[in-house]
């Protein structure tokens, strides 16, 4: 028995997310079915990150367990063969068997697109969100600099969650523009549920003029998902990379 | 009556290219049908650029005469409620009575990406060409200077064709390298059917080692299609932009 994992990149537009949910096309069930096809035993892959209906992975991780004598840096080859073109696996390697892939230290990197043009471009809609009105980028990148560090984040977490402990860092948080293309690059230790949509929802509202930059400090102290902006659309968001503790895997 | 010029957007994916053909879904197709309806006329609109079935645009050019009272600049946000969301039309607006888009002198801007990784990446996959194989982008830019100026590009015409002049001039050919994403992008005052996929196609042959970059020259004089490299798949391109002489739009 050895424990692989997978590096998963995905177009999350035809699914229901990553989480297997009965009656629903979900990227961890396609895996699921294609690795006990290809392997001929009963896999059940458990994913890093559980991302929501219509978001997007370059880098999303799953791990398993198999008997299988196929090496594991060639599943990733094998296992394209029986997926659909919207699931690629990038990476296939053995870990150690006390590696869980969301339980360990990791950081995580997302990136928010955002097409701000006054008419969306059809060769862009499928992975970013438009907006026709026009955005102050000094002032989002003002706002950016409050999210660093260690906070507890729970104006940040949608009401649905039952986590506990709402105190993540964030390591990393820039928003830059490129033509009609504006990226907004997020890097931490973890994030709730829809924390990353959240705070683009925000940053966003600071970017219409909606907010002062500074008010994401009171937003953050508030600790009420209420204060914050809304929760920006599934589509302009994509899980780019997830990298653990080098000792752990 | 008054001729409207529209700067068209597409996702290329769906439609067996730009022109209309019998009991198949083309984009001018689309726009005739939807103008027709939206302007209550019987609409037929010329297209710049014969986009082949697959090929993407942000910046072909249609035109069309009409009776509309709606002001022409506003046509583009009326027409863009009626058409789906993989066609959506930048602008609108009013040109003179002998503007026609093929007959008047232009600069063409295309672009051809290819994904150039050891997998496809699935949120690249709809507009670009993956190849697994490394490049000499360095070769391939050498060669690209053979390309510059007029010459007779009768070996970049494919054997379909019955245009009987292929003298075209390039301005710009540039290759590009952004991480794993290669962008062939080319600038001139007309293309032969497939030019610039089979420009791709060579360029390609000389990244990989199979032509030097000198040859290209051969390929040029040699004035026969079997000389150059293959047709390069159509969703790898995309026509970026269509800019008119200003004294006559």
């Amino acid at each position: 028995m050895k424990r692989v994992m997978l590096t998963v990149a995905y177009d999350g537009t035809n699914y229901c997310g990553w989480q297997v949910q009965p009656k629903k096309t979900t990227v961890q069930g396609i895996l699921n079915e294609k690795l006990s096809i290809l392997l001929k035993e009963d896999i059940a892959v458990i994913g890093a990150s559980r991302t929501d209906s219509g978001v997007h992975a370059y880098g999303n991780v799953a791990v398993f367990d198999t008997n299988t004598l196929i090496p594991s840096d060639k599943i990733s080859y094998a296992i394209n063969q029986h997926l659909p073109g919207d699931i690629v696996v990038q990476n296939s390697r053995e870990v150690t068997g006390d590696f869980h892939p969301r339980h360990c230290n990791c950081i995580k990197t997302y990136e928010y697109s955002i097409y701000n043009a006054p008419f969306p471009n059809p060769i862009r809609c499928r992975y970013s969100h438009f907006v026709y009105y026009s955005f102050d980028i000094e002032a989002m990148q003002q706002a950016a600099v409050y999210f660093l560090g260690e906070h507890d984040f729970k104006s940040f977490c949608s009401a649905g969650s039952q986590v506990k402990d709402t105190v993540r860092r964030i390591d990393v948080l820039e928003v830059m523009k490129n033509g009609k293309l504006i990226t907004i690059r997020i890097k931490g230790n973890g994030f709730l549920y829809n924390m990353v949509r959240i705070i683009a929802g925000t940053l966003m509202q600071v970017g219409k003029g909606h907010y002062l930059p500074e008010h994401v400090k009171d937003i953050i102290d508030a600790l009420d998902r209420h204060e914050a902006g809304p929760t920006a659309p599934a589509k302009g968001l994509t899980l780019v990379e997830i990298i653990y503790d080098e000792g752990k895997v």
